[in-house]
């Protein structure tokens, strides 16, 4: 299992993923699903990916090659929108899947992958967007600024009610993290390290990419704090009330 | 969709369920997912269900006939233990599922449904159980003393921090609230009225049921509530620091 999120505002963008993989739950292992392009110093592109692992490295390792080959067609030094980056890796993606969807469909195995892909190019506005397995590719809205992909059910409540598109950088990665956490807690299949990712629109090149090890202790302080305050809040909730036509049955 | 949620304690039994059943977008309706069985003094059950309605329904009709007209087998008034309750509800659900399976399966549509039993016999301890589709069952055990069904993973992160076996009925029942209120704010599928029911152990016929309709005061306070006290946990939390090991890249 895999979780990532992606979010949208007005200051910039902010990436949170995990790093366990498996293929079954006796073969569980770590690998970075956060992704780091600055092709030219006027652009920067973050992707991150959940599904198929075998389909993601392809694909990144193709988005490399035609960064490093350019054959003519589009890469993500050429492409003039965020839109026609997301466009081109869906097009990779799809062509990888296709490459080994014989032999996949023959084991039973599923090589499809989502991705997020989010950056500046100049002169445009920062953007984010949800490439699905098929190619094609959502962005976020102002009213539900961000994106999840992977495991995203337990980690979306706090999100709904933290999350504005004018919320500061620091704060949302600070809500990524709980919302990383609350994910890690109700499934096994998520797990560290947690890669953190800041880019402050406009700055290009300059970007906070931090990745906190299981036993790191800003993040063993942000769960512990995380922990004791919401039991807090619980607990200063007011008691239950019967209401006027409660049905209160003593045979 | 649905929600619905047993918890099984040292003092007694909690069970809260939504109101909503969908069939598509398009057909929204309201209908009670919580059903009680107090066939004789000294035995109380509750039945609380997930999946197809026409099943349910079928179900808890044919559950209900079997203790009007009792024909020589197993019915709510004369098993002997809950786990027997359980066999035999799962029993009458598969057979449901059976008589309808040719021609539901010929129109793609599922005959699924997962149910919850809880209740006590007396003599016997309290206990709960989720009853497969397929009939079969399992219990909670004592580390995580509750069941959910349906629309599960909104709410159980706060389950999973609260709930403990020791843990008073009333803030018990406090908590599956909150965690019912999660679930609704994230998945428009599960809706009020919502039904809070408690049970203390060796109380049979006394039980406390609660309807909260959707502008029901109370509900509305701990919803407030709650809100502003999580948004107080998250403002509380301690400021991103940068790790020892932080790749902070500056082009």
């Amino acid at each position: 299992m895999t979780y990532c999120l992606g979010l949208c505002l007005d200051q910039g963008l902010v990436f949170a993923s995990d790093s366990r993989t498996n293929a079954g739950v006796d073969y569980v292992t770590t690998y970075s699903k956060m992704h780091v392009f600055t092709p030219t110093p006027d652009r920067f592109f973050v992707l991150l990916s959940a599904g198929n692992l075998a389909t993601t490295q392809e694909v990144v390792n193709h988005v490399q090659r035609d960064l490093d080959y350019p054959a003519g067609g589009p890469n993500l030094a050429n492409v003039r929108y965020l839109f026609e980056a997301a466009e081109y890796v869906g097009a990779v993606s799809l062509a990888v899947q296709k490459e080994h969807s014989d032999a996949l469909a023959q084991s039973g195995v599923s090589g499809e992958t989502t991705l997020l892909i989010g950056g500046q190019i100049a002169g445009q506005p920062h953007g984010l967007m949800m490439i699905y397995p098929q190619g094609n590719y959502v962005s976020p809205t102002e009213l539900a600024p961000f994106v999840q992909i992977g495991e995203q059910k337990y980690g979306k409540p706090i999100l709904d009610r933290i999350i504005q598109s004018d919320t500061e950088l620091e704060t949302v990665a600070r809500c990524g993290l709980v919302s990383m956490d609350s994910t890690m807690r109700s499934n096994a299949g998520v797990g560290p390290p947690i890669e953190l990712m800041m880019f402050r629109a406009g700055a290009y090149g300059a970007h906070t990419h931090i990745v906190y090890q299981e036993d790191d202790p800003y993040l063993r302080e942000i769960r512990e704090a995380w922990a004791e305050n919401l039991r807090l809040a619980f607990e200063r909730l007011p008691a239950i009330t019967l209401p006027p036509k409660v049905r209160l049955v003593d045979h």
